[in-house]
């Protein structure tokens, strides 16, 4: 692994700059699709009140209380806590403004998440996630289920960091044809069936039956759960659903409207993956991973879907939506890991005035000031050293270009990669700059 | 003022989207600005530990202790705390990683931070600050203090907010004004004449008075803070120090060496300001505030300084810097408030494809496509409405075109400004929208 963390507190990773501008680099391309696609960004406070985290299930064993430390005699007791996800904060923020808010509300959200869970490889305590969702006022068409795949597609494509895949399930159609086999426990089954993938099939009928289905049902959730199909399939196996059950006419639909829109996608970048199960606690219809082919062991590392009400603990009204989140921090660690990203330059330096003596400050400054009105980013020499090293310390910054100003002739720019040297020239910079 | 503000949370601001937008912008050029200069992003956990945070003094007051919710029988001493500034966090990075980086150091650093201050208007518990720090290895230039100047100079003009105004001073210059007076307590001074612009000259007199000094003595240091030179004004002035003082002669060589580099910004832009000692913590040399013209009022928006040795309390190494801090939210909230700075469009959408019929989406979704490919941000309707409904709904998104997909003749696209409607093309659009 390349040299990219920080000396840091366990759970709390920092890069190094190199590291550091690759995520930026890679939270603003996310935020740029968000935007391609009309999505606005807001952006909440680092704390909820612990009341609502706390009803949220296991997670909220997670939570990190906040309290302030000058009042040693007070209560303790934390009224605000960390946000562990950026779900229930947009699910506050979406009730609390109703009223000024337009709907459908199309929003992304890129910020710092906390959870006191144990650190390990690439499970960290603070984290950035980046989420999007569509919530609607009331109903919520379909089509955005597949504009939010394809938004995974775009990230993905534009991070260029090789192959991946978006997998696509719904849990109604799983619901529907385990209840034709007169599975009871839906939510126990499907968390079994989610971990095909990882433990295999045979492990999976093992903890079917364990948990009380005939072998009979246990083979044929396993086997269902280990079926993969390009779009064009899943539009043939869906249209085979026995729609006489109401769930499965809806996951029908659902189904088809999703892979309708996303058949003019690349073969493979997209498949139906009957054993995703995921999001046990609010998705009600579609649901969407993302994994880095070769990278598959890591798990997903983009999951999203559809849920029937996003803010049912905050509001009364029926706010249905679809959304996407991406670990980011985690992304970024086995990218880095298995030398799938390289790191940047470690400054975003793009040329390096040299300087022979003090004295030309003014016009090193000068030529700067006239490169970054032009959009480039400068650095002018520290202080005066031979040529050599200063030639080291500009490639050490990851400059492209030195810049040599002159006295009795036109200033002098060379280009570190070629070593072609030629008389000074904004324009000619800019363009080599940016090919 | 503008409806900015989302339902919060005391102290912890939420900005509507429409505000959220115009913050984002704000802080994409502050990074802009700041990487033109060379200066790279680094990012430091929200929390440090608390016994790194307690010791600076009066903000220790103001720390919030985090600690796992689930531990109810834990001992609830929380060795955590969410950082206050980016100041400490960065000079803790410094210590803690300095084989791996390079020196200068030109880190700047965006990022939230808390404190448990009663939250007032515009003074928040949680905010962003926009720092940058230029970080020697034993010693740092001097022109690095024109440099910050020069940052801050480029951020304000860019941020196209009206005039503002950087003061200078130097805290050399001050102690050995006041040491030639026989003035002994320094710090005390320092507070108190550094409040001069909000409670006037003959106020600074009588505390200076009740502190201590005499009459003679208080007069002295409140007519030094009243002056207020031009940078021509200011090379005269420092001409004309008694440089047999060791403090002067190196107020001198500092402020000669700002101000020359800064000769050429436009008149008034920058001042020779002898009421600003802020920074009585660590700041060493040269100090800087920046108010925005017809706000001074509300105190600075920005401020810096020299310092001997950042990172004092996490190495034996001297590491010398010179900063500056911006506080975001603040500023964004005065800015407002004062009706300097408009909300922007609720959401980031320039182009909204209209449907008249659902079995056009596919269509419009591959034109929304084609100009997401070209850079545009485009919405598709969310479902069929009459024209009239769509093109208020594109307006209330914010959008400046909508295209019209035909199905007898060549698509068309109309700007919503001019009314003007005509063939659709990318190219065309692009060029509109970047005109």
């Amino acid at each position: 692994m390349a040299d990219v963390l920080a000396k840091m507190m366990s759970g709390f990773p920092e890069w190094l700059p190199a590291a550091k501008r690759q995520e930026k680099r890679i939270l603003d391309i996310v935020a740029k699709v968000y935007e391609s696609y009309g999505f606005t960004p807001i952006e909440t406070a680092a704390v909820e009140k612990v009341k609502s985290l706390a009803t949220t299930g296991d997670v909220s064993k997670e939570i990190f209380g906040i309290h302030r430390l000058a009042g040693e005699g007070e209560n303790k007791k934390a009224e605000f806590g960390l946000h562990f996800d950026l779900t229930l904060p947009t699910a506050r923020y979406t009730a609390d403004n109703f009223a000024k808010l337009q709907f459908p509300f199309k929003r992304y959200q890129i910020q710092k998440v906390w959870r006191g869970e144990r650190p390990q490889k690439g499970r960290y305590r603070e984290f950035y996630q980046a989420d999007i969702d569509v919530i609607g006022d009331g109903t919520l068409p379909l089509h955005y289920e597949a504009e939010v795949v394809q938004v995974i597609y775009d990230i993905f494509t534009q991070l260029n960091i090789g192959e991946f895949t978006v997998k696509i399930n719904n849990r109604k159609l799983l619901e529907g044809l385990y209840r034709q086999q007169d599975v009871d426990d839906m939510n126990a089954t499907l968390i079994i069936v989610d971990k095909i993938d990882k433990i295999g099939k045979d492990e999976v009928v093992r903890l079917l039956i364990k948990s009380g289905l005939s072998i009979e049902q246990s083979t044929f959730c396993a086997e269902l759960a280990e079926k993969k199909f390009s779009v064009s399939q899943a539009l043939e196996f869906i249209q085979e659903l026995d729609t006489s059950d109401e769930l499965l006419a809806a996951a029908q639909n659902e189904l088809k409207t999703i892979f309708d829109n996303l058949s003019h996608l690349p073969d493979g970048a997209v498949i139906f993956d009957l054993s995703i199960a995921r999001g046990l606690d609010y998705y009600t219809g579609s649901v969407y991973e993302c994994v880095i082919n070769g990278l598959e062991s890591y798990g997903s590392v983009c999951s999203g879907g559809r849920y029937d009400n996003l803010a049912e603990k905050f509001s009364k009204k029926k706010l249905p939506g679809v959304g996407l989140s991406i670990g980011i921090s985690r992304l970024l660690y086995l990218l880095f890991e298995n030398g799938r990203l390289d790191t940047l330059a470690p400054t975003p330096v793009q040329t390096y005035v040299v300087l022979f003596d003090e004295s030309q400050r003014p016009k090193a400054n000068k030529m700067a000031t006239e490169m970054r009105a032009n959009g480039i980013n400068v650095e002018v020499a520290p202080s005066v050293k031979k040529f050599g090293k200063q030639i080291q310390f500009a490639e050490k910054r990851g400059a492209k270009f030195i810049v040599i100003p002159e006295q009795d002739r036109e200033d002098q720019m060379k280009n570190l990669e070629t070593g072609d040297q030629e008389d000074f020239s904004v324009e000619k910079m800019r363009g080599f700059l940016s090919s």
